[in-house]
């Protein structure tokens, strides 16, 4: 059923061409659909994944080493998320109707002016080679664009190719049957950057969604910057998490940390853009006493299979960098034999003055590794802190004493992320109203966005404003009547009533 | 007071790192200041502009030739747009505050995680040529950046560089009177691209405002994309603003539409971004007719001064150039002899199949200029609206009758801009909550936010979200007893009630 790109055949840029032609005629009609119709087809798309659960888990299994239990729990998410995408456009309100409404006495004149959020039109979709469900071919970037009323073009990940497939075709079923048009989603592979570089280079393109490295992520950027009109960008890059383990809590609970950051660290074979990444402390005895604690859960850890071979050797290569910095020592690793493209766990140490002064620290090793960072006194892990660049997390671990002790380390904690955590560990991203998955550059490539969560609908949107409409020309959103009971803001007063007609 | 930039004495990176520098540390201050508090320093701005009213219009009518009324216009709507930034930071909910309550029941447990808009940091705001007070020094730039808890540094504009700095002078008073830092706002002048490039290239710089030309906005772009850290650039650049008067209305409304459109082609001698520069209509009677009483109008016009010499010779080189093209007639201009410094008002027209074959007609002649296009039908009309690139506004003149007949072109209509009008004129943009001035590339480098009315605010935020934190280090935004009464969307309901700590 999806289109597959051979090279061979057919040339990249014609078939992207075509697959961008029917991506705009199809946004030409999806985006009058209601939203009600919308977000039955969010429902179906759920729907048919569920009922291909056994064979997708069978499939990605074989493509990504994952655990059965892990994939189990990334469909779920999967069907989650297009289940709140659905919930989102059915209550209405995210549209941020907005009305001022005319005062013919006023000198000038003021006229009616009505604005809302409308889609922007195709959005292209990369998979994730980390999240074959979640971030991938029916993932939060494809449920969020298809809410917001763009078509999508999903460019499958070459590491789940066939789980992809599969996935596209619970898709194509759910097209037929909610009888949105053919083209609403289509599904195209290709290796290599032919196909990505052609479809964010399309004029039809209108934005681009994108999890993955920090060079891919750079790479379709400065596509987008060459192209004529340039389109918005939202890559998801690298982040390396660093928390701050506070003096106080470290002397009381530091058996709990070490338990819960060995988890952490650990999770997944460490693939996780939240992987906690940097784990900072001010010298002495209690920093000393958790990491041998920490060292010692970290030893106990399963090397466990990576996602595909490259991502291992990555892993293996970076690991291997990094262990012939000046300075770094190994506190544990996996005490057991590491087997064909698995990765074991290891943390290792070095001073706050050995991590300013060599860049190479910063750097991202995807896998279970982590650095922890011995700082000898406050101000010097201030400076460990404005030397690192935008992340997506940023951990807090502290007592309420070490909040009142370190305002200012906390601060500046604030300034580094997107989502600041007291007492948690950064893994494990809840798909809610609240969350925030973004961060500063170069977390991601926009800050005032985020990938997961309800408000990621607001990524593929833009406002138009309407002066002077008759009420029957406007949509439901803006008509005097609210017949959609949406909350709106009119003149200046948040509302679900009607609008009164002058 | 002002700080003023001699490239002979200094060497403007050095001064520029020192402006920046203050402008980080007033941020540290600034951010953490009461929104009560803000709103009251944006009050004090209004009151200590309008002390110096008089002064102003004197001086800036020196610098810009805008007649008094019309100054005096822009002052009033200059405070009108702080007061609006300051009834919204007072009413507070524009923060987007967002939370999800945890649940310790479920499997996994879900944390409790809350969000909220946080400014990003020192602002650069280019003062633009024609608006003095409006989209300059206390513009609507400044206002919404100030409301949003970030600094500023004001890049005045050479051509009005003394109304600048009395401006400026009174928000240095109000600084004193409010007591927020001193360096919340800063002020400096310069000619050429060395001081703006150096704002824009400043690692402290967080976010740029622009009102000006298309190569003026593309440079800053560029700048911003060579930083290690790219920043947005916030630059509204060009529109031609395409008018589409449909056939019924014209056989009805002419001379009324005649009046309006005339008003709107030359009104401030045709200086205004929303300048109605297309007007496109079908071949026949009643459309000849309508440009027959456009041009009786516009031979009427008065010439007027222009902002500055610059501006008056790029008028006049710009149409020299486009009566030039081929197919061009001119239907109408001033009849009253042209004065230095002033621009007659001129109409023209050329077939659509001319306006097809010659991208040179879509260029922006900054002036009281219009072209009107003569299609021969319904597909040449659609065929030039699919030509045009992005627009400030798009205009709709139409009666009933002709909306039922053309949804098509009306829907291309819609794709055009931010903002459609249905039989109004361009020219006058309402600050209000509902207004987009803004539209896809090339009109602004970011169609997603507007830079008049009350959302402009969110061009200088981001997304924070705090998970797992005790109430009492939440912000008061976020505070389960929701102290400052602002509306939030608590576990996916909007609502100003308490959240029930669990």
């Amino acid at each position: 059923m999806q289109e597959t790109l051979s090279e061979k055949v057919i040339d990249a840029d014609v078939f992207i061409n075509s697959v961008m032609q029917q991506s705009f005629n199809a946004f030409n009609q999806y985006k009058k659909i209601a939203p009600q119709k919308r977000a039955a087809f969010l429902e179906t798309i759920a729907a048919e994944i569920e009922k291909l659960r056994e064979q997708l888990v069978t499939v990605a299994h074989e493509e990504t080493n994952l655990p059965a239990a892990r994939l189990n729990g990334e469909i779920t998410r999967t069907e989650n998320q297009l289940a709140m995408f659905a919930a989102l456009i059915k209550e209405g309100s995210w549209v941020e109707a907005s009305i001022d409404t005319a005062d013919n006495k006023r000198t000038p004149p003021k006229p009616d002016i009505r604005k809302m959020l409308v889609p922007v039109g195709p959005v292209i979709v990369f998979g994730a080679s980390n999240f074959p469900f979640a971030f991938s071919t029916a993932g939060g970037d494809t449920a969020s664009a298809l809410a917001s009323g763009s078509t999508v073009v999903v460019k499958g990940h070459s590491a789940h190719a066939r789980t992809s497939a599969l996935v596209f075709s619970a898709i194509k079923k759910a097209i037929d049957i909610s009888g949105v048009p053919e083209h609403t989603v289509q599904h195209v592979l290709g290796k290599g950057n032919t196909v990505g570089k052609a479809l964010v280079m399309h004029p039809f393109t209108k934005g681009v969604g994108f999890t993955g490295s920090y060079a891919g992520g750079k790479s379709l950027v400065e596509y987008a910057n060459q192209r004529e009109i340039p389109v918005p960008v939202f890559a998801e890059m690298s982040s390396i998490n660093p928390v701050v383990f506070y003096p106080d809590t470290l002397s009381k609970n530091a058996a709990q940390l070490a338990t819960m950051f060995a988890g952490s660290v650990t999770l997944g074979a460490g693939q996780f853009c939240t992987n906690p990444g940097l784990l900072f402390g001010i010298k002495g005895e209690s920093f000393d006493h958790f990491l041998k604690l920490l060292g010692k859960e970290i030893s106990k850890v399963q090397p466990q299979k990576m996602l595909h071979s490259g991502i291992c050797s990555s892993y293996n290569k970076g690991l291997s960098e990094m262990l012939e910095q000046h300075g770094l020592q190994i506190i544990a690793q996996s005490e057991t034999d590491v087997g064909d493209m698995e990765a074991g766990a290891l943390v290792a140490t070095v001073t706050a003055e050995n991590f300013l002064s060599n860049k190479h620290f910063v750097e991202e090793v995807f896998g279970p590794y982590s650095l922890a960072i011995i700082c000898d006194d406050k101000n010097q892990l201030m400076q460990c802190l404005q030397s690192l660049k935008g992340q997506l997390t940023s951990s807090i671990i502290a007592t309420e004493k070490d909040i009142e002790t370190y305002p200012d380390v906390i601060e500046l904690q604030h300034a580094l992320a997107g989502r600041i955590l007291l007492n948690n560990a950064p893994t494990g991203v809840e798909v809610c109203a609240a969350m925030v998955h973004g961060g500063p550059y170069p977390a991601t490539t926009d800050a005032r966005f985020t990938s997961v969560g309800a408000t990621a609908i607001k990524r593929w949107v833009r406002p138009v404003a309407l002066q002077h409409f008759n009420d029957n020309m406007l949509p439901d959103e803006l008509k005097n009547e609210n017949p959609l009971n949406i909350l709106r803001l009119v003149n200046n007063v948040y509302t679900r009533d009607a609008v009164k007609a002058v």
